[in-house]
This record gives structure tokens, C-alpha cells and sequence, in this order.
């Protein structure tokens, strides 16, 4: 941390990432996204054994606790492969109030393992609301009553559709917490193609446009690392944009999501590699959370042998 | 309601809005954005009077009870005037876990008055993760202990930058609750040139391939009253571009923030009509919820007199 004149600097998000990745050899980010009738059998039975019971509390109580504890037993299990985890704050969410309260004691658990928190919202939005959403991310709320402390990630997923403006207020909430944002530039579903992939008349595609805001926000947030704080969400699963946008977004972090259930291969990912290993974070949910699906066998070793299989593939990739 | 072989279809999410639209004489769609910092000074005696204590509970606990207050006054306040609320998601969500059930009270607030309630959240995310989305706004997420209910949203506003797949699940939940979507085709702010007015090889702006988007999607869902159930978020800031885009969307609900604080004028917004009353709906926030700043006076009085101004002027357009 930098002090000057009283005021302390946070050490920058992409230096603290930088560090990360490195003491642990990983680029790996491991995706969290619950489904309550999908969870590691383990959870059902911690819950029922230690989770509030039926007479008590409602459904949703009951389901935001076993989720947290899920969460719990698949950070354990892959912590010592993966550099951060990407949490689908849409799986929360619809739990309700218990689900956010999920949400942010997952959090807690991520960071007592010295995993770095990437809340996979995709938020987008004015200014003012942007504001605030960096509030709930990155910040705090001041109220009459003290100040409401956000989930403090250390990186957001951010949408930006609505422009620079409305990115701002996050990219600047996120740096003045050395944390960063990933906005969306060409993402993993086949969709994408319908708006991301639409060539412009001056040239390059709305991905491309996306890149260069990108690359524009970052400059300021640029750490010793050479990267900036502004990252880039590229899908694993288009492998023939990579050089591309690699070229667009020099210091960008790529978080490559889309890596196994959607298709997306590590191998293929070279080209989304920049100067420093940081530079490309790639993200597996379902393949490494269900790893054990179909072939059967403890669900947290499965997971934690793909977690350890995808760490090597993407270190290798730097050979 | 339609009855079909033991299934019940609910009614067309434009016709129930056609029908309350005609009942109330309104196209008003008053936002809630609540800041815990500026509510009414009347949220804050209740609140005092009525909410947890300090003693008994969290900062954010009393903020969010302080909120739901502030809400249920400015309900009070504008039910008879208007026809809908659109609740800023993220206003709620910076609260955490208190600040969900808040939004939750506020939601059920608005029904007992006979207001529909569009949640503002422009979510927008991959097909798994949409369906998860749908889930909390429209439909109810399945657990081993039971279904837990979402918010039960009228509309919900999406993002649709990752194209057609992305919003299928959105559009298709909605339609199954009666309940429709409005997906982002031209935003008030200035920096939707960044992205949305960027012009296409193939012609027209960004934009214009988004309002072609939500016509598509809305082909199935079109009511008795001739509106589908995918509207659009078009700035009331940029009039310009009305005509060009309820040209591309002729059947569908163009919703319109930015009337007031951000610099809307209703009387501009004309071109947006279309042979339906309902299909343009205006929004203003703080231009309502603030009308007593500057002025003075009481701010339940002053809104009242605004809603009554703003809902008056919308429906003059039609003469």
C-alpha cells in the first residue's frame, strides 16, 4: 500500500491478482453457481444435521443454508488449485433475503482460503444506479443508522451496453478498493453472435467497440503488473476471436468463461495469453463442481482432480 | 384466464396492463430508487417509532425497514395516479439480505394498491443462468424443501447484449405468469452513444438491431389488445429516435424513463405512441419522489401533484 498525505492506496487489483496467481501457480477461477437440487449429497446431510430445522423456517432458509454449505465444501475441496471463485449472484438472488445472506457468508469462506471473490453479476446501469451497485459490490451504503457494508468482491462482472458513463462509477468504486471489474466483450453462448458479432460500418465488430472501452477505462488502473483493473470477459468458447482481442486489450485481464460444460477448451486458449500470467483466468463450474457426474465417485475428489487438471492444462499454456 | 385441457393460462401480461392503463386513465410508471440518506422525513419518524431498534439490530436491518417505509408512503402518495412501479433493484440489493425483503414488502405494497410493479434490473446472462433470473422475478425455484417463491414481478427490464438465447428464458417464464419483459434498446444516459447508436455495416444502429430483437421475441406474445409481452426501455431523453423505433416495434410496450431529472419531456415522447394507449409508458423518479426539493412543502403532497401533472400531460399525447 502506497500512503500519501494521510490517505492509503490500496495495492491495485491487478498487482494483488498478479501475486496471487503466482504463489499458487493458477489461473484457475472456479465457478459457483447452486442449484438447490443439485448440490454435493454431503451438504443435504450437513444441513439436516446442523441447519435450522423445518418447525423453524421457511424453504428458502433452509435451501440458502444448504447452498452455503455446498459452497463451503467445494471451496475446501478445490482452494489449493484455483486463484479465485466466480459466484453466479443469480443463484443467490433467487433464494431471496436467506440467499443473500448466503451469499455473503460464501464470500467470507472464499477469502478465509485465500481465494479471490469475482461476484458474477453483470450489473449495467446509469450512472446513479451504477453508483450504487458499486455500494453493494465494492463499497458501502451510508445510512442515518452507520454505514451498510457491501459483499466487498474483489472483482464484479459488469455489462456495457449502456457506455462509458454508466461504467465509470464501478471501474472507479472498484479501483478505489483495489479491486477490479471484468466487463463482458464477447461472451460464451451462442447468442452472442447476435449482437457482439455484428460488424460496425466504421469498422471492427461491437465486441471490437466493447474491447477499445475497455482498453480506454483500464489505462488509468494500470498496476506494476503491467495489467490493468479493468478486465475483459471473452468466452473459452470462441478460440478465433482471442488473438484479436488480445491485440485490442493489451493489459486487460481475460476471464475465459465457458471452459468444459459449454464447450471450451483450455488448449485452445493461447492466444488470450498477454506478457504476464495474470493476464488470462480461465473459469469452470459445472465441469469441475459435477466432475463426478456420470462416472460416480466422491463428488469433492472429483472435483478437486479436475480442479488440479485444468490449473496444470492453463499454466502449460505459458510453455 | 383460458382453460385448456386442465391448464390455466394466465392472462396476456399487455392485456392486463392494457386493462389497467384504461381503467385508470395512466401511462405513469413511477420509480422507486430509494437512498437511505434522502427518504422522506416522515420514513424516518416511522421508522423511529415503529422499526427495530438500535439495541436489537443491524444498521442495514433498520435502513432497509426505513426504505420500505419511505416506499409504502410514496405508494401511498401516487397509487391513484399512476399505473405501475418500477423498483430499482439495486437501490434494495446494496442492503443485503434486509434490503432483499425489503423489496420484497415493497412489491406486495404496490399490488394491495392496485399497481402493477416492474422490477429494475436489467439482468441479462447466459441460458442457465436466465432461467435462474426467471426464477426470482417470475416463477418460484424449485428445493428439496419446497419451492421458493420469487418477487412475482409484472415486467422485469433485461439486458439483451447476449442476444436471443440469452432472453428466451426471460420472455418465455414471463409469458407463463402473464408477466412480461422490457429489454434495453436505447438507455437515457449519454453514454448509449458509446455503444447503442453505433451504426451497422449492414444499416442501422446497434439499437435498431436490438428493437428487431425485441419485435421477434414478441411475435408469440401478443394480447387481445394488440401489444406483446416484450417491451422496450427507450430514453425519454432522445426523442429523436421514437418514430424510427416504434417503427421496428410496433406491438410492443415502449417504457420511458428519464421524464424529469434526467431532462425527458413528455410532451416530446409523441412519436413513441403507438395505436394503443398502453404502449407507451413514462417513467420519472426523482422528478416525482423529489418534487418538494427546492420548494418545500410536503413531499407526499408534492409528489401527488407531480404524478397528477406527468399523467395528465402523457395523456394528452393521444389527442
Amino acid at each position: 500500500v502506497t500512503e500519501f498525505a494521510g490517505r492509503v492506496d490500496p495495492e491495485p487489483f491487478s498487482d494483488r491478482l498478479a501475486g496471487r496467481v503466482g504463489a499458487r501457480a493458477s489461473q484457475l477461477v472456479v465457478g459457483l453457481d447452486p442449484d438447490p437440487m443439485s448440490l454435493w449429497p454431503r451438504a443435504y446431510e450437513l444441513a439436516e444435521s446442523q441447519g435450522p430445522g423445518k418447525a423453524q423456517t421457511s424453504p428458502a432458509a433452509r435451501a440458502a443454508f444448504a447452498v452455503a454449505v455446498h459452497c463451503t465444501l467445494v471451496i475446501e475441496a478445490v482452494a489449493d488449485h484455483a486463484v479465485a471463485v466466480k459466484m453466479q449472484v443469480a443463484c443467490f438472488e433467487r433464494l431471496g433475503a436467506p440467499g443473500w445472506a448466503a451469499l455473503a457468508q460464501t464470500v467470507n469462506r472464499a477469502r478465509d482460503r485465500g481465494l479471490l471473490v469475482i461476484a458474477d453479476a453483470k450489473r449495467g446501469d446509469i450512472d446513479v444506479t451504477a453508483a450504487a451497485y458499486a455500494n453493494a459490490y465494492f463499497g458501502a451504503t451510508p445510512t442515518p443508522y452507520g454505514e451498510v457494508s457491501g459483499i466487498a468482491a474483489d472483482g464484479l462482472t459488469v455489462n456495457p451496453l449502456l457506455g462509458i458513463d454508466s461504467l465509470k462509477p464501478l471501474v472507479q468504486a472498484a479501483r478505489e478498493h483495489g479491486a477490479g471489474v471484468f466487463a463482458l466483450v464477447r461472451t460464451s453462448n451462442r447468442g452472442a453472435a447476435d449482437v457482439q458479432d455484428r460488424v460496425l460500418e466504421k469498422g471492427g465488430t461491437v465486441s471490437e467497440r466493447l474491447a477499445a472501452i475497455v482498453h480506454d477505462l483500464g489505462r488509468e488502473g494500470i498496476g506494476s503488473s503491467g495489467l490493468s483493473d479493468v478486465g475483459a470477459v471473452v468466452g473459452a468458447t470462441a478460440p478465433d476471436r482471442l488473438a484479436r482481442l488480445r491485440e485490442l486489450m493489451p493489459e486487460a485481464v481475460f476471464l475465459l468463461p465457458g471452459v468444459g460444460a459449454q464447450g471450451g477448451r483450455v488448449e485452445a486458449l493461447a492466444p488470450a495469453l498477454g506478457e504476464h500470467p495474470a493476464s488470462l483466468l480461465i473459469s469452470a463450474s459445472r465441469g469441475i463442481v459435477g466432475a463426478s457426474a456420470g462416472q460416480g465417485g466422491n463428488p469433492a475428489k472429483a472435483a478437486r482432480l479436475e480442479a488440479a487438471r485444468l490449473q496444470e492444462l492453463a499454466w502449460n499454456l505459458m510453455d
